[in-house]
């Protein structure tokens, strides 16, 4: 309830902060019976991991996850999966001049606020380092959706600052740092976040995830829409401040003549949508794009005050993504995969046996 | 956990179908003794309900509320509050074409796949009408955090299609029928929303909302951040397809240097946030926009399939809202008062008596 | 959050007071496609209700149930289902002498201090007329149980203060006043009641329940384990002091080789797991007793204090159960109920398609 | 939600398995500002610990505890605390003739039944081993509620098998090995002990728990009452039958001019509702009873089946503690600690600021 777990029938709950020991997550609910080792959760952590272009934070960290329970001779057993990640490039001196200080856009403030007191290592519980867990989890989902309906993840940036970046293949994603889907563009935004870095700035960005075989019927109106958790999911990763459906913000100025996607023996034409109707998938890909905000750890000075309340400039040194939407991508699509996950288990509680013979869409 | 209850700790279950007998909602987990009656609930329905203009659906429903428990001699006792609100003014026949087809855009599909059963009377529980238990509810709940805080909430319509509605004043809002703030620009909205259902055709719409004196604090990391909460919210009204805080998509293109809200003695300079760090209330303003896409429901022939997955076309009689965003600037609101609300509580029952000397900036 | 909301997958949150306008519940979570009318309810409540005998309370309450939704052409939808059932016998006047005392074993003080106001008229809140509305919920849950499984719920009185009431039928149950299993001693237990109840008197009973034909599975370890969760429940019925699962406290004395049910092809060999190892149901009878004191509310006076802390006697008029064991019966069976069908759909959205070759034992 | 979370605020989350590499826990919702080191929570597992006297199990585990997260400089955030435990001395070989069959009155069968697999190795998940991550939690709330409200937890074995053991002082308990507040019995129960571990038999015992100095008010009615949330985190402990709050079962007997305890300006007289009155806190001690079953694994061969349903005689080796009810003392406290914890935190939730002019009584 204070917060640090997501879902409600395939439940994360992750513990850690950006420069303490360790950091990891239990996972509550998967089935019992599937295959599962650190093989199937390490290469979506690698994905994620800093320190694997001059774009990131240069901390090194392996990342290296071990599962500490739930799996008996390599098979999920339906209890409790712990996963342990050890912390091993903390660097608390980093953060001594932010003690008393607030960095403008970023969490010290309400922290300060909220508990009275606040880790100011790394950022501390607020690093996006805490998405590591998630990932990790998410990993366990999303091979278990692969395995019961072939639903697979995709995502991609597709604006970096003012620098849209047109989708060409999906195969272009794991080919470059930025997780863009165009070869071309590459170049440009290199040169872009070289010249950043060295401006001591930081940038935002736009990714799109998919999410593709995708069972109709996902989703518990009237509150817990499907597309209402997958904002809640999005818009709780570090830096989002928007999170878009299918069209998106594009619904506005659309009629429903042309907004509404017309039905076909051979399928909806047209997505609009975004993969959900009423709050429950429709089986068709589910959608959606966030805004991620410029990292507010930037060299540059910055006005604010410290905790007397008295003006000073602060300037922040240490190892940061100067656009922490690159690493976004992966992270989007393990949120994504958690919410699909713990519809999954929602739906086959309550109608697991509901049969109608309306052809599925795609 | 079938998704009908709002909240954490200040919960908001509802109940009813758009041509039942009855809506209605329990809500629980409010603080004893505040004084409350049915006058106190009563304007916020009327501010949402149908019939009001030619703009909107002509059904005609009082939304007269009683509250059934939970009050002893006019305050509340910290048991489950009851309202209801019975249906008067159903007409079942108008829906008789709809039971074995789909319309595009709507929930007709995907409630069908996943229950095997509809109630396709006005859309069943996936009708809009299914908003006025919630801003009952909310009525409670902008009561306590003003008696508590000060807190007070504010909408408009800022775009309807693709007229864009400059701001211009709050004071303008309750005199047109479309929650603008706004009053050179009505009549050509009236004349756009005649010409619309003269076509018709729907259209969709942008909705602004705001919180004022916002306890710095609210909000639950990692997951239950407040500004995740909001999105859920908001992206769980009918017919939103995306939901921004503070500067949303504009943090794109945006630089560090730019975006983060630099503080002094005087308080924050800017609300890109939108009142939101790290997933907590700053105490600023809390700023959030949505997008409602274009009514489903439109007079115009659109292809689809029956339940037997032939083609089909499909033309909706009976009463809808050409734009359901201009009865949501209420529903925006109550749907962020509940997630203070519960953020409120939650808060003080993890960090009540935290106390720092750092003053609080505006 | 605020307790009043009974399960986690099929969720019952009721609402309402002893003498308020209304009592009613809304469930959640109910699988869709079951027939359901008023006439599947109602005689679940006329078994509880009250007035029915010279001993019991002489309030003559109809407990006339409404559904307000959640069903469509009496087939559930997966909608919530709201019941409705108006107080018909408020007697405000009653009370009046209690206001400002607090009656000795009764929450009278405890929800003064909880929440600085109470509902004294019949106790508000803590009147044990709120189990009705669980009852009502109660039978739909029977109703799917046995539906999907078989399952069946069965309950008797096996003591009455000093009287221990032998087993031996279950068709008698139905058959007298106190749901004893004992065609025999009624008339015993008649003049029992009849001298109690004209000392001014109340007495404690014991309470046998019984569950058959449960699936094997049940129960969700290490936390919500189903023997656990049938604590919970019995034990948060009005007056139960103690709950057991089987051989209860007679374990205490009993040695592993004597308690440990031996299993052979044709079955269990005894029961004193009382259906229920490890967490999870066995497949087994569920068998579980409870004790319930003697009412609070007697005509003896007794010493108490008023609101200022001064002494004073206390008398208690009005109407009551001088043993509010013989109507809790159906109540007991009714929690039962909801246990087993929360852990229902909890097991199938878990463990949905587990299948073993090992025969289910009974 | 599949059942390895206990409480709703102060969140407790286990994992681990008995021979696995690790058990451990999250804490989420921990009041910020708290001094917190391992030295307040490795005391109270040394008391639940194994190997400790001939009559427990012989395993030997240091349980040294370490945080992971959740502490800055030795004072607690605000944010989860993750406790982890190494498991050290693992035996997996014990265990491998019980992998195929099921033991009576063991949660071998319902695990196999409901999961489709199960870990073998000392019970797996079932093992009573897990509740040294739930005593550690305990450790923390046990500090906070006697930070804040000067709470303390005892208790004592008050009956082992046929022996009832009287009490003389609490300051016995820590002086034998079988948490006994009585001297001179300790003899006859360490040789009753000796001759049931030659019989390779075992035995149930019954313990009793006693929380003081509680504040008046905790408890959500209606349905997570103080009391309803005590019977089950206590029948929730491994081999648990029976909870009794109070006067427990002897309430059956009694009338309700015994029972009801009176209240005067100088106290309650007498305290049959064991500290709970209409599912809230009285501010007397909350007094409780449990009864514990023998151990189910024994060395006396007992009829059983195997997997595919043929009979079998099971024999158990391996190292087991012949009474459970000897290491269960420091458990139950731990348990009611949590529930009291968690209360804490709803109460101030929903009625912080709640001030009435009436004394509490003890």
């Amino acid at each position: 309830m204070s917060g640090n777990t997501f879902g409600k029938l395939f439940t994360v709950t992750t513990f850690g902060e950006s420069h303490g020991p360790a950091i990891g997550c239990v996972i509550d609910g998967c089935p019992p019976g599937m295959t599962l080792s650190e093989a199937d959760i390490q290469p979506e952590l690698d994905r994620r991991r800093p320190g694997t272009s001059r774009h990131v934070t240069q901390r090194q960290e392996p990342d290296t996850v071990e599962i500490l329970s739930g799996t008996y001779e390599g098979k999920t057993t339906g209890t409790p999966i712990a996963l342990l990640i050890r912390n091993q490039d903390q660097r608390s001196k980093d953060y001594g001049n932010i003690l008393d200080t607030f960095r403008p856009g970023h969490a010290d403030y309400t922290y300060w606020h909220k508990y009275g007191i606040r880790d100011p290592r790394g950022g501390g519980r607020s690093s996006a380092r805490l998405t590591a867990p998630v990932v990790g989890a998410a990993a366990v989902a999303k091979k278990w959706l692969f395995e019961q309906y072939g639903t697979t993840f995709k995502g991609c940036m597709s604006q970096l600052g003012e620098i849209a970046i047109p989708f060409e293949s999906w195969e272009h994603v794991p080919n470059n740092p930025f997780f863009a889907a165009n070869a071309s563009i590459i170049e440009r935004l290199e040169a872009y976040m070289d010249a950043l870095r060295k401006d001591g700035d930081s940038i935002g960005a736009r990714i799109d995830v998919v999410a593709q075989n995708v069972p109709v019927g996902l989703g518990e109106p009237l509150y817990d829409k499907l597309d209402a958790e997958i904002a809640f999911a999005l818009m709780g990763i570090n830096a989002v401040k928007g999170v878009e459906i299918g069209a998106g913000f594009r619904s506005v100025a659309q009629k429903g003549s042309e907004h509404g996607d017309a039905l076909t023996p051979e399928g909806f034409v047209g997505n609009n949508a975004g993969g959900v109707l009423g709050g429950i998938s429709t089986g068709q890909d589910i959608t959606a794009s966030i805004a991620i905000k410029p990292t507010s750890s930037i060299r540059t000075p910055r006005p604010s005050i410290d905790k007397s309340g008295q003006p000073i400039a602060v300037e922040t040194f240490g190892r940061h993504d100067p656009c922490v939407g690159i690493r976004a991508t992966p992270i989007a699509e393990a949120m994504l995969a958690l919410v699909l996950m713990d519809h999954a288990l929602r739906h086959r509680a309550q109608c697991g046996d509901v049969k109608v013979d309306t052809p599925v869409l795609r």
